[in-house]
This record gives structure tokens, sequence and C-alpha cells, in this order.
């Protein structure tokens, strides 16, 4: 097995840790360091001359709520790179820690070389919209259909529209409320994979009424 | 204080919660789903008709890492979103678990209404290559310039080159690693903030040889 192909290398500072200023700040080399961010298994291919494939991606984000979309950003000498050109369509699969080392093998490993979904004993699950395959493993899958692709530089962006959604059935509530919380989901930060952890609050927490009658 | 003003609402399944398929699955309306992303707090304004605002962004990632980029989301009626197109410059702060309720509280209240870093105690930070300061009490604040925006309905997207990066120096180790994991961020996912829990594994430790020396 090779080695990794793009580790992300730790920026080094400009000035010795002892020139901080009276923030206690030290300036850093510009670098790529927002964090946590998703480290997702985008699925692709699965039509036409490819097989489906899998790349673990970190750069990915939501860009809008309405239409639902998100980002991918793919280095072009990816072997994904031409799967996700040429059918215009993936997969964005949330990982849990189960899938944590394969998030990590897919990111390493290429498709060249390998049937990822094959080495890795991830199951294709048939997706509703899209001809790639999502993973059944996962417990969310984003079906998406690449609405925009911008070159950025060492990444292209592609900009995609979440056509379809598939969750885990054992997530809904008997109510019809997703419980996300126990998808034991992943981060990535700073080259390190973690679990989530406590929940701080929910969205509006802190203006909501106190129990005491009181608003913060 | 008023209330949440785009509270993301749960999508509800298209099917009952018995209609899953034979992977375990339901379809689900397409939404947002993509866990865990980065609550940032995005400092604009600072400069020209602009006192320093705050805004709570989730929908932010990185999109390129050479040049380093990231994109943050922003809905045209928002306050901040005249603030970043006219100066075209901004602030990324990645909080940490002690700025949680600051993070929600920036997302929830208004730069019309409030002037957020007073009334959140949070302190300016100068930056050194943009001119909207940074928030001191964040562990890493990354100064970024717009290069381009594209509107894609509820959200324009605004792509950023990372022009300087301040971290605390106490987040840097003698042989001058960045030790994020000390930093205490936070995620957000469908709704809740979370601190990151459990390292699970580092970038490219499926395929590092094992203390037994065999690869896996």
């Amino acid at each position: 097995m090779r080695r990794p192909i793009h580790h992300h290398p730790s920026p080094r500072p400009h000035q010795p840790a002892d020139a901080a200023n009276a923030s206690g700040k030290l300036a850093w080399k510009p670098g790529t360091l927002l964090a946590p961010v998703p480290p997702v298994l985008v699925s692709c291919g699965g039509a036409g001359e490819w097989k489906p494939n899998l790349i673990t991606i970190a750069w990915a984000g939501t860009v809008c709520s309405d239409p639902p979309m998100l980002s991918i950003s793919v280095r072009p000498e990816r072997y994904s790179y031409a799967l996700l050109k040429g059918l215009g369509e993936f997969v964005v699969n949330l990982p849990g820690a189960a899938q944590a080392r394969a998030v990590d093998w897919c990111g390493v490993a290429s498709g060249r070389e390998h049937d990822k979904f094959a080495k890795s004993g991830l199951t294709p699950l048939p997706s509703l919209k899209v001809r790639p395959p999502g993973v059944a493993e996962c417990p969310v899958n984003l079906e998406c259909r690449v609405t925009q692709t911008l070159e950025l530089g060492s990444h292209t962006l592609f900009l995609a529209e979440i056509l379809a959604v598939q969750v885990d059935a054992a997530l809904v509530e008997p109510g019809g409320r997703l419980a996300l919380e126990k998808a034991g989901l992943i981060a990535y930060a700073h080259g390190h994979y973690f679990a989530l952890g406590r929940c701080l609050g929910h969205f509006g927490w802190s203006v909501r009424k106190q129990p005491g009658g009181g608003k913060r």
C-alpha cells in the first residue's frame, strides 16, 4: 500500500513562540486551518466506463439552504476527478466512527489501484436520483448533482444540489424527528479524526427563556 | 431579544418509518444535512461607515489548499451581508467551547440592533492584513479577502483567500507544532453544538506500519 499522497503539512510559524503579541497571539503561515470539517466518503462513478469509486473529502461544506446545496473540493490529479466531471453526480456519505478507518484509507489509496468498495468492505447502496451508489454503512447519504465547477488552484470546487437523501431508519424517532446525534458522526481537524463529544447546546439556546423565568 | 431568525427546520420524512428499504434506509427530504460543520464567528466591518460586527456562520468550509481558501455562505438579508460585500474582507474566528454561548447568540441576534462585540464581551483583535478585527478569545483567526461571490439561492457564497493567520501562542509547542487539539474547538450538527470528543486517528493511520511490523 502506498504512502499518503497529499498529507496536509503543518504550517510553520513565522516567528519564535516568544514573539506573541499583547493578545497572546502568534502570526502563523496562511493555511487551511478551518476546523472542524466533515471528513466524508464521496462515492462517484457507477455508470458508463466508470466502476463505482470512493474518495474521502474533508474540503466539503454546505453552501446554500434553498435549494439545498453543498460543495466538495477535489485535486484534478485524483482518480475520482474524471468520474466527478464525467457523470456530474456523486453521493456524500456521512461516516460514523465505525467507518473511520475506511474514511482514512479511502483518502490515502487510489481508485486507480483498488476497487475501494470491495477492499474496504463497504456496501454499495442503490441511489434514488443519481447513478453513483451510496455507502450502506454510512448513516446519511446525500445524493448530489453538480451545478458548477470552479478551478481555484490546487483544488477544483464542485458546487452541487442535494437531490435526494437517505437516512438510517434507526435514526428516525417515532414522532418523525431525525436523531442525527445518535449517528456517531466524526469530525476532522488539522490532520486528526475526532468523535463528536458532549452537546453544548442547541441553535437558539442563548436566547431561550431560562427555567427561572428570565431570559439571557 | 428577538427569536432566532433562520432556524434550520428539520426536514420531514417522505414516508413512515416502517417503509425502510432492504438496507434499512428511509428516503428523507433533500436538505442541508452535511455534518459536522464548523460554527465560526465571522467578523466583518471595522472600516468606512461600518463598525466591527460578528455573525455566526456554519455554512463554511475549506475550498482550496494552494492558495489557501475557504468559503462562507450568507443570506443577503443579514446585516453583515453589506459589510462583507462592502469591504470584501472578513476574519474567520474558530471558537472554543468557552465561546459557545457567544457563537449561538451571534447567530441569532442582529448587528442592526446590537454592538455584538460589546454585548458579547468579546475583544477585538487587530488583524495583520485585513481591516475587520478578529476575536481575541478565539484560539485561531483566519484573515480572508473575498475573491469571488456567487448567488446560489437563499445564500450567497463568498470565496476568499486566507491572507494571514493568528493563533494562540499557548497552542504552539516548543518544537513549533500547532497543537490544535488543545483548542477545544466546537462542531455543529443538525441544530446542535458539540465539543470534539476522543481522537480516532490521524491522517494516514490506516496505512501506517503496525507496532507488530505488519501493515494493514
